[in-house]
């Protein structure tokens, strides 16, 4: 593991996620910005299953890159890169080095987002025609800008180390994702009104977003880390001619699905009926129903995956080389349109 | 009143309003659309306190009008008129003649609503950043379009009785009003997509939009008559620098306020707290907290508040000709927007 | 109407709920404790349809008496009576009489209710096994007893204007009638366990209680007017062996159905396929799905029946005089458990 | 590790829970019953730092007695044993041998739970007057009785493997546990009314209780199997005179706290003002507020403190052998109560 060291984030839940399902041990890493990637890659090389890279996003690129040509599979942190042209070329090398490349859209491995997944598949929904996406987070409220800021939050503000972009890289990509996934659409044109909010931020803090997706549908897409008072509000809303679905992050083993004629439906998690709509949704659970599964088993799933494509040399259920250089196409082109003052962009 | 018979959804509600508080006895009316209007302002001239105009939008201008140059007060339907200039003439005539001139935009009506824009008034808030206004209905997903529409749907899809705008004028208004009142902010611009997803619709039923409004907040505003499996969905989400608000309508008696350092706190209806916060919030409540009130009761809010006025000579707590232009306002931005590639447009 | 005046809680209530569906006139009425409401029956004999009592609990019988022999129908504020042998004998005399005698247990009228209590009528929960109701107020709770008790909160705590029961009395009836409404079935023993919480009060303020039914299903039954910050916390679980029920007056809009092996259905109030589960639920609704009704338009529609009783002379769906005696026959089975070591009593 | 094998619920729960936080390997075990669990804890004994104990409840006793016997720490499933003799024999030997007994009783290593322990504890609630607590779940009515039982279920209703009691021993201990733990009150009397829905089923699958508590508190509490379309419903209400607390196990990322005067308050795992009010919530979360921990990550709560009395010689915050002793106290008052008509029995 490179990065993900003290009052890291998400270093831990790798960690836990990975000791869930007893997929991997951890054998070696350097877990501060400060130690030498360079040197663990070197003395793991053909020693290790995968490589997990959890630093800033502006090193990414690199250390993925190295490790690829290492010959090692790797799981890199989202965002892939800091640009289009480095996920479309970490892209080709995967496939060129016939490597596997995993990013954890974590939220993609939630039980309840697979069902969602697989209802729309079936025609549960009909024609998909809207989509609203919230993802609302008020962590820049807790930030007391009359001091230092802490290292969790510093690089994320930092466009040296976070990239030119802060929410919509960080968390918008999630979103852009989830939608993607979850339709099974492509989101053709973006266009953004990006904000600073937060006091001396630089970066994006919230995004007002529009979307357009194949097949005609549109959506709207708010992604923020100045909602106060918001933990982690994923909220998910997919209309489509026949039904509808809402999935709350928050309330993650619920699946909500609404008719015109019929009363709304309230999926849960690994109850008896969800083999038959979804096999990958009970693959994915652990415990019955009214046991909750939360996060750390939600990222767990994207490494189960993992480790079996790892292990099986063929593809698996979990967002690779491919979403990173989609979820790298929004981020430019929500810039983009935000620069051109909010006109409508390709993604 | 004129409107509002057989079929009609909203004229039985204005029935009920006034007769919940006892305010008004209902003394003539023609309430379909071959009646003669004209001979009941004729009759009714002088003898009535005022007149309920429930009519389909086309004829809200001229019965206003006419009712007004007769010297009578008035509470009309919205949207206020079929265009912009119609609704400042109608303005500036109620002032002209010193009539009261009332607009049920309902949701204001709302004792939560009341205390929503108290506790932004007194700052609870703090700046207001952002605003995330859902306006969800699947009513459009329920009409068997193989067959002859039913008289309550058909005009909402007839440009000629509608006006140039279905979802943006018949709900959107609500939205934006709620907005305003809430936020106590201008919207100073719209960008706007619009879409007919409904088979045969040849006005607006879906629409994604971008706000700014004064002091540099942002909003993202939904509204959809093709929502499926929504019936009535009103979700306002208010982000300030130090607290942000929840407001669901399919939920009016509670509101949530979120902060970044201190539990949520849920909000009842006329609980005893609540005239410390907001004396209107607690005036326009009839029960205790826990035993609640819903959309007929909101309705008749407005119209105690309308007929208080018109009894006293003097302004009230409701929605009135300046409503109604900021509404018109806005419908017409947001067709000019749409029409013009989804640029901004100025409100 | 008798009693029901400044500083009542129902008084006001009932004359919305009256005038909701413009069923009646009130045309006369001594509203306050002092005044005579035998001069009321006399001077209104014959010429009034009926009387409604809202008076404290020790007057109901008397007034509800003189006024049958004065040949009027009477909707009487519940506890129909202080003692079973009372409401016993204002049935036989309803009867004798042909007087429409009702009662306002307001739950029974809600649409969601009627739905529930069809469903099960329906077998869609099966065999009922277990009952849960919880009926938790906090009323009690906002009383300063360090002051004089105002006047709507004494008399209740006053064994000679109340009766021998408060909590039981004032709000365990309504549970009691809710779960048999609900269930049809008949409560056949009761084994409770009262307290006294609140400062000084002699009578009951929380019942614990264990119930037996007809057909073998037990229930558990609490009921509470010292459950700190409950406002009106009416939640029934009622468990068959195919399905459940849940429904919660606080959300009073909604009912939720669950069973073993398909997701929860969440019903709304007046969506389109509640009219061919239940015709009475859709008959008490009066406006759209999505557009609350609340405890006054519950309250209405227990009018609403009432007073086509009243028109037709022939039975419709409100709570009566059998009521009235099965409820008083609980309270004095559920004080005789009390007293007894909390033994099973028969109800 | 002896039982917990293929088929079982809990064997896998305990193994993810232990590597959730890294904090023992699984180095042996016999995970069925046919197996040597005599020969296990030979050739495991000074070897291993403690044993988990998995199997039916009838030979918890047996090998806990063994392995404290060849002086191992245990972590025993509940119930602790079959009789209430066996459980303090049990207490007694590991407290002569100085060993650490532990008993998952999962939900009071819920972070949520220990902020309401503490809050109760600071004197937030006041005096405690009153609890309500439901354990529904609808597992028995998911079985066909018509087809031979699969073994999970089947030593559940089995007299022999599971003992005098199904639902009060397997879950009721569960609920009896949680209400001691966060009331800090002691449970003194028990009146039970025990009820088996369940097909064939020779043991208790349903019982309603109430509950005397020290200090004068009251409490129902219902525990059930066959409770249709619940999961696993645990919902705690305590009242105290000040206010209320409601914790929803299938919602156990939150806590409400109610009031007479001011809002309802909702309290969120790891937010950042939990550790003011609880330091052992806060030490339970792993991750942030937003990001939802469940009942994999409660179990490892107990692991962990269990851990760290292991590793520590000294006691942390855990349920052991004075719990187990609790609990089984309870279900022989229960049981007893029951055969005796429903009365009052000592716990």
């Amino acid at each position: 593991m490179v990065g993900g060291g003290k009052g890291s984030f998400i270093g831990p839940i790798h960690r836990m996620a990975i000791r869930m399902d007893d997929l991997a041990d951890l054998v070696d890493g350097c877990y501060s910005h400060t130690d030498d990637w360079h040197g663990l890659i070197a003395r793991c090389r053909g020693k290790i299953d995968f490589l997990a890279v959890c630093t800033p996003n502006s090193s990414h690129y690199e250390i993925t890159k190295a490790a690829l040509e290492a010959g090692m599979d790797v799981l890199c942190e989202k965002p892939l890169s800091m640009t289009l042209a480095e996920a479309t070329e970490l892209e080709r090398l995967a496939r060129r080095r016939r490597r596997v490349l995993g990013i954890p859209f974590t939220y993609s491995g939630f039980p309840m987002v697979k069902l969602a997944r697989d209802l729309v598949k079936r025609g549960e929904l009909g024609k998909i025609d809207k989509v609203v996406l919230e993802y609302s987070q008020g962590s820049f409220r807790k930030i007391d800008f009359s001091k230092p800021l802490d290292k969790r939050n510093a690089w994320k503000m930092d466009p040296k180390k976070a990239g030119p972009s802060c929410v919509v890289a960080d968390i918008g990509v999630h979103g852009f994702h989830l939608i993607e996934h979850v339709t099974g659409l492509e989101v053709r044109q973006v266009l953004a009104d990006l904000s600073s909010f937060a006091p001396g931020n630089r970066l994006d803090d919230d995004a007002s977003m529009l979307l357009r997706l194949s097949s005609g549908a549109k959506a709207m897409f708010t992604v923020s880390k100045v909602a106060t008072g918001e933990e982690n509000g994923v909220r998910l809303r997919v209309y489509g001619d026949k039904a509808s679905l809402y999935w709350n992050q928050e309330e993650n083993n619920y699946l909500s699905v609404k008719y015109p004629f019929a009363p709304e439906r309230i999926y849960k998690r690994n109850a008896p009926y969800i083999g038959d709509l979804s096999a990958a949704s009970k693959a994915l659970s652990r415990i019955p129903a009214g046991h909750h599964e939360g996060f750390i088993e939600g990222f767990a799933n994207i490494y189960r995956e993992f480790c079996a494509a790892v292990r099986d040399r063929k593809p698996h259920d979990f967002p690779g080389a491919h979403e990173g250089v989609r979820t790298m196409r929004f981020v430019e082109a929500a810039l983009r349109s935000n620069k051109n003052g909010n006109r409508w962009e390709k993604v």
